[in-house]
């Protein structure tokens, strides 16, 4: 089941990839290199920073031809890609949920602080986009007001570390940590929730 | 005979990056410091991905030397520099092609799956360029609409595979599947073949 | 007595990432990760590069929580931070001092040759800034003309190598290529010494 999630979480990242490549008028080699980004760009710095060997894309070898078939699939068909961005949402909360919390527990497994475990979930939940924004020569969104996303990764990150530290909850925690992450998301976009912040004036 | 070529590589690389960084007005520190990114970029994020030690311009240590030589040189001479931009079309697809078979070797040595052996393959060869277009805050040429570079790497990449699976044929497979990115690509450049591509509109 | 040179260094890289961020209008999610990219950035590069492990921020697991308190009081009182300002120039100063000097002795650990070992002693003083400046869709300043900075740490970390050599001197090496740097850093800023540049008219 979890494979299956994580799945759906690829899959969804590679749209948004592919779905931000034609924006910027990129071919089919700029669609496959940002799905690539986005999917697996969070997780590689976790990877790489943690020591974790081999990559997890490396090891889950399909990825990336999944990832392969949606950047030729997109191409092929921009118009219809470009209407399932509607229905992203769920599977973008879900992806930022699941590998949010996969990354607090590989962090966690290479024996960091908390503090730094629940960066690392952040980290591995959200910088894919950033790369991918940063290639596509914008500031990245995730830095900017907007409805909370990052904020959403930290705090599920810290319920997860505290569940864990609860003996009877302890077996729960990822599900509902996960949980947690999605439904906050969805609601920070619906309602519009941002992080306090004052517009600097030089 | 393959270290002559791969410095050849490494040069034209290095003349490519000081040439970028001329052209976005920078300083010896941005023109030596372009000149690595595109000469080692490719080649240091397959290392880093497949953990292999010691970094291969650690290793030849006067990769970085030879390079400091023609950042140096390139800064003092910057018309000769930019009257050479002609010649370097034979030097540059010579790297693509020794660069990208490089990596994909570094990818089977790393038991990687064949798709990611080629996926390395590509990005040993084209993604300095990738991190040299980033630094110069533009949207990576790779990504947009051009004469074929990462399909001649990507193809190269297969054929490699291909020959490395035929008995009689294994010890030719470097250098005709060199040969075949280098033939590719200076065709690509020669005839403009492309991907093919629809502008997308929102 | 390094370490609280090095706090005095981190915290100075973080004030500079946060006044930054508020710069390009990012919010909090910004300013934190602009501050820790700016602190850690050169060095997470140098560890990865040198297959070091952990990187010094997971070892040092209290850094990361001493930039999280920066960004949240820069963002909460930013017109006090951007008071700062001129106040910045020595820990800076002595920030590009420690951190070259550190990256330097970190490369010989190693056992890279001289010329690389001061190569990363640049890149682990100066690389955080540029990618700092390449999240906010600038070409990094130190790129290009500006009193001299990579030029400061490159010499500095050249005249440690030649004390290193000198039985007599060795113990006292740390100290006066430290205060070399940061004595030529500022004497750079005050005269407006630059390297020699001529622009490129194409």
């Amino acid at each position: 089941m979890f494979q299956g999630l994580e799945l759906a979480a690829v899959i969804a990242s590679a749209v948004y990839g592919v779905l931000l490549a034609h924006r910027h008028q990129m071919d089919l080699v700029g669609a496959y290199s940002l799905a690539l980004v986005v999917s697996f760009g969070g997780g590689t710095i976790r990877d790489l920073c943690l020591d974790r060997t081999p990559l997890f894309w490396i090891h889950h070898y399909n990825y990336p031809i999944v990832v392969f078939a949606i950047a030729v699939a997109g191409s092929m068909f921009p118009r219809i890609t470009h209407k399932t961005e509607p229905w992203l949402r769920i599977p973008d909360a879900l992806g930022l949920g699941l590998f949010t919390i996969a990354g607090v527990e590989s962090a966690l497994a290479a024996e960091t602080s908390y503090f730094i475990a629940a960066l690392f979930g952040v980290i591995t939940g959200t910088f894919g986009g950033v790369i991918g924004d940063i290639i596509c020569n914008r500031v990245p969104s995730l830095f900017r007001p907007a409805p909370m996303f990052a904020t959403c990764a930290f705090s599920g990150a810290w319920l997860y570390l505290l569940l864990q530290a609860m003996p009877g909850l302890q077996r729960y925690a990822v599900v509902i940590a996960t949980a947690f992450i999605v439904v906050f998301r969805i609601a920070a976009l619906r309602y519009d929730w941002r992080l306090p912040h004052r517009e600097f004036q030089e």
